[in-house]
């Protein structure tokens, strides 16, 4: 499996091999990749690497317990290492191999399946936007990267503004910048700049104050891990966001694949646990510098830092969620209104 | 008049002697000093400044006009420099150099006494919490730079923090990042360590989690124009904050000296002028690498960029104005209260 380094975009474009499980644990670890369907994948593609070192149960369990600490907010990592355990489980060992590839390329045509599932029925609720603006600019703003580098293709609340520009709706793009990783400024306006998306980037503080004057018509964001209930785990600030629409009436959307739905949470916030990060994150800056990159220190070295890497959105303030199956209210019958199998 | 050059704090504290007029317009312009009191004293000086240089009413009504053009939204300003020109239509060109130094200085006199009155107001509510706390610690979030930096010396929304550490208070400070310029990390977190205060620097994304998580049991901020009915400009994503803590039932504070009351305003969101910054502030970041101080570009050259530099918290989230004399609802009645002068 080849992944895209994110940690060095858009500066520098970079593809790296992983040639063994624990080059994909690194990759999810140090956040070469992100994005909950792209951990996924890249655990599955681990587990396969971890058999063709050896080909034991016992090894890729082995390696599965050591990929499940990497990153513990995104459900999907639990997700695509249980199918992985219970296919291990049900295969001899001489069939490891195959079958463990096989499984990672399923989970990666998946998920381009379900990306385009997630496109699909987004696209209408920013058609209806459209038609009720007569035509004028649709502006969707988004938070972090849930774009096509954090899944395999569309990705997730991105699919639906890459299927509207397909049918030639007008949409521009508020990003916000993301920090401390800064997954808006660095991803989301390079792959809707590359994809020809009218965008325009702005700090994390920004998006209450184009709430209030008008300029957002609708905030799709993506999720690390949604509750049964309809909580959304999503990159911290999220909750921010989901304030400033409810208080200027203004739709808040969080596109998911069901992968990452936890079935068994209920209450976002009191079980979700939410991963702290080294606060050289929050010091530490990298960029370009007289055509080089260079990471610089912003604060004085005194200074004490905390990093929570994510927060939760309660359901009650989340207009909707934008599956594969289909839109549905944040909410437990919402949910199991699509996803019947899990009542 | 000499200032400390805010934009390079916190890796080197420069000392600059302000000559003339238009010194005292590039540091407020370019930020070299920022904080509504601070603004406005610099205003004050320069126009003495232009006195010196010119010892006409013209000279310095010409400057005064181009003074206001340099920051839109701090109301000091105006403030600061309708005061000087009142004074100059008083006073004969042949006193004008001596009235203006004088008035000058009485301006910074009395921010420090506005100061103080802000602080022993202010701490009070740090000492009700204290108590209800059984003396555990009181947890403040904050929101740029109101600080000793912004003011001539306690500062406005942390001279209830220093009165409250003089008493002997248990008191801890998230101070946000506050991007794009990061007077939280770069000026508040310096302030704060220098005067042994505990504090940790979170990104502006954080604190939405930190109230969810009973993190926090205060918000107080500083302002650069609050109006008559008590609708609060502060920097941008002020507003997001005060979302939060009204959905965590925390208390939010805007701490202000009566000379940033836009007594003319009622409506902040439609009425007051929210400055546009150059995008460059949100693309290039200042630290140091190696040693020496470098600016990286964190974005890819062709992304469009916007920054508004404030945002408007509407009254109706503010739960008092700490003010020099005294706490009082955000409405025009408690400010009135306060002020019955301006009836």
């Amino acid at each position: 499996m080849e992944i895209r380094d994110q940690r060095k975009l858009p500066h520098e474009y970079c593809v790296h091999a992983l040639r063994s499980w624990q080059d994909a644990e690194t990759a999810i670890a140090d956040m070469y990749v992100r994005g909950a369907p792209l951990i996924g994948a890249t655990a599955a593609w681990g587990l396969y690497l971890a058999a063709v070192e050896e080909p034991t149960a016992a090894a890729v369990r082995s390696a599965a317990a050591s990929l499940l600490e990497s990153r513990p907010t995104a459900v999907n990592l639990r997700w695509a290492v249980e199918r992985i355990l219970r296919l291990v489980h049900a295969t001899p060992d001489t069939n490891l191999v195959d079958t463990l590839r096989r499984d990672a390329q399923a989970i990666c045509d998946e998920d381009v399946e379900i990306s385009r599932g997630i496109g699909e029925h987004g696209v209408a609720l920013l058609e209806g936007i459209s038609r009720a603006k007569s035509g004028a600019t649709v502006n969707v703003l988004t938070h972090c990267n849930a774009g096509s580098l954090a899944t395999i293709n569309y990705g997730t609340a991105t699919a639906p503004i890459y299927f509207a520009r397909q049918r030639g709706l007008d949409v521009h793009v508020w990003g916000d910048e993301t920090r401390p990783r800064s997954q808006g400024s660095q991803l989301t306006a390079w792959e809707l700049g590359k994809s020809g998306v009218p965008h325009t980037l702005v700090v994390d503080n920004a998006g209450g104050h184009l709430m209030q004057h008008g300029l957002v018509d609708i905030v799709i964001t993506g999720t690390d891990r949604t509750t049964r209930c309809g909580d959304v785990a999503n990159k911290i600030g999220t909750y921010l966001k989901a304030l400033a629409a409810r208080d200027n009436d203004i739709p808040f959307y969080v596109a998911l694949p069901s992968t990452t739905i936890d079935w068994q949470a209920r209450d976002g916030v009191r079980e979700i646990p939410i991963e702290e990060r080294d606060g050289k994150e929050v010091s530490h800056v990298r960029g370009i510098a007289d055509g080089r990159p260079v990471t610089v220190c912003t604060t004085a070295a005194s200074t004490p830092i905390s990093n929570y890497a994510f927060d939760v959105t309660p359901a009650r303030l989340v207009t909707g969620l934008i599956t594969e199956r289909g839109v549905c209210a944040a909410s437990e019958d919402g949910l199991l209104e699509l996803f019947p199998e899990m009542r």
